[in-house]
């Protein structure tokens, strides 16, 4: 066993080159920053569609961590093909065995900077909520969606998204990058002090919860017939709370669409938020935007020694 | 003869389509735009790149329309079929003749909206200064340009292009489609006040002539081999006179690469200006940005008859 090592992918989507660009910068110059100690293994998630300017060949590589996909015998599909061998190179028992998992992404949706975890896996709500602590990162936690299943990061015992935005596919933002820099950074700061049980802890962390997605209105079910995109004034609202009829969809000929609450929560105290909004890969999964509840947990000390167990020497 | 007829092209690249999802809706809902009583054919230039979400199948349609593609005996590229295909349909002498093209497009850059002319043609700079006349926008003259050749709507005796941005590729932005009405209902006003000699053309017109481009530097040109972009500061500064070493790209480690006037101009008074910096799909043209020189011309009178002549009834 190689001991400690963190499994660090970029270009999981092959259309997101920030990523890919800094991975190769820092490959070539390890200068560029500094990694605490961390042995990190440096991975192109979906090479052949970086390659291709494309998110992906044949499916989406980050919803094809699936075990009943990679666990099947007549495996066809390029990225089917490509998560089983990142789980046998770098899963658990695998020959180069990596304990966390980090995937870097980019959204065309103006978001800024935010981790995303999936399900509520104490060792990824101890990682999120120390760079939550330090950079004041929203975490959007991704559960209960059956449409949406099969991430990269739930194949490792530990791992987050780190998802930063607005730029556009194929395009590099220096500005960008430099976030990412940052938080990479501080990422594996706090997982060095983890290790050597130097780690603060913060008491409370704010969760923005998944709890489901909308569409763009189809046109069919519209008795004008006329398509509705996203109302330019909600363009920018992502982690804002939204209020009961709030206009989220806009014809070109001046209607709108309204917000309902009461599709997601019938609780007037709880406070909504959407995310993703117009993320442009999103329209072929059927989704405008997704809505998300605002809520502060406390944090528990199993996550912390959840954590501690996995990555302590 | 069908008189006189504008052929309004959208979706000439397969990943821009604001434009498409509006010439849809226009064509079910006629009165999303007052046509000025002119009668616009509406064509979708690449449709099968749009239905790959790609800006082109096998080469850049709007560098395709070069006499040299288009007359030879061997054709096997989709694009040039599909160029040759409008030509014959619309073009002078065609099927369906059209006097003038508008080609509209989406830009990544940063530049808001814009006017493309190409070459010195008198019916395009009458018809710009009008334009430029009601609404200020700027416009771009690309000429003396070996490298880029073959653009759709100089394949008709008047045309331009109108280029909004910024917005991503693949993604449906409302404020870009807005935008670009607003510009369309001027274009055909102004139009049809030429046909009814009604027009009311502008002493000046301000034109930003393309002087060349500049791309990324080489990191195989650079003793530390390290990769440059778009420097942040720089990014936003589309039309913008750019001085005598500005930094216009930035490393990551924070070395810099500064502009340099005399590659484009001996002139200390020249007001130079960059255009379509960091546009995503030029990277592969090995364009950065562009340069050009910021002139004030006078408006000919041969400009306004020539216009007259090719559509007045």
């Amino acid at each position: 066993m190689a001991g400690f090592q963190l499994l660090l992918v970029a270009g999981t989507h092959g259309n997101e080159i920030n990523h890919t660009f800094f991975l190769d910068q820092w490959i070539k110059h390890p200068y560029l920053l500094n990694n605490s100690k961390i042995n990190v293994v440096k991975e192109i998630g979906n090479p052949l569609a970086l390659k291709a300017s494309k998110r992906y060949i044949d499916r989406d590589l980050n919803r094809s961590f699936n075990p009943e996909l990679i666990d099947s015998l007549c495996i066809s599909e390029y990225e089917v093909k490509r998560a089983k061998e990142l789980i046998l190179q770098y899963g658990l028992k695998g020959k180069d065995e990596c304990q966390i998992a980090i995937d870097l992404h980019t959204t065309t949706a103006n978001m800024g900077s935010s981790l995303v975890i999936y399900g509520r896996r104490p060792t990824d709500l101890a990682l999120a909520s120390l760079m939550q602590a330090r950079l004041g990162l929203p975490i959007y936690l991704h559960e209960c969606d059956s449409s949406q299943t099969g991430f990269l990061v739930e194949s490792w015992p530990c791992g987050l998204v780190i998802e930063i935005g607005p730029v556009a596919q194929s395009l590099i933002d220096l500005s960008i990058i430099e976030k990412n820099r940052i938080i990479l950074e501080v990422c594996f700061q706090e997982i060095n002090k983890v290790r050597s049980n130097d780690q603060l802890y913060p008491d409370k962390v704010i969760i923005y919860r998944h709890l489901g997605s909308i569409d763009f209105p189809d046109p069919k079910d519209n008795k004008d017939k006329i398509s509705y995109s996203i109302h330019p004034d909600f363009m920018n609202k992502n982690w804002n709370t939204i209020d009961n009829n709030s206009q989220i969809f806009l014809a070109l000929n001046g209607k709108t669409i309204n917000f309902s609450r009461e599709d997601f929560s019938e609780n007037i105290d709880d406070k909504l938020a959407p995310v993703f909004i117009n993320e442009a890969s999103y329209r072929e999964k059927k989704i405008a935007m997704s809505i998300t509840k605002r809520e502060v947990w406390n944090f528990q000390d199993s996550w912390g020694e959840s954590i501690s167990k996995l990555i302590k020497d």
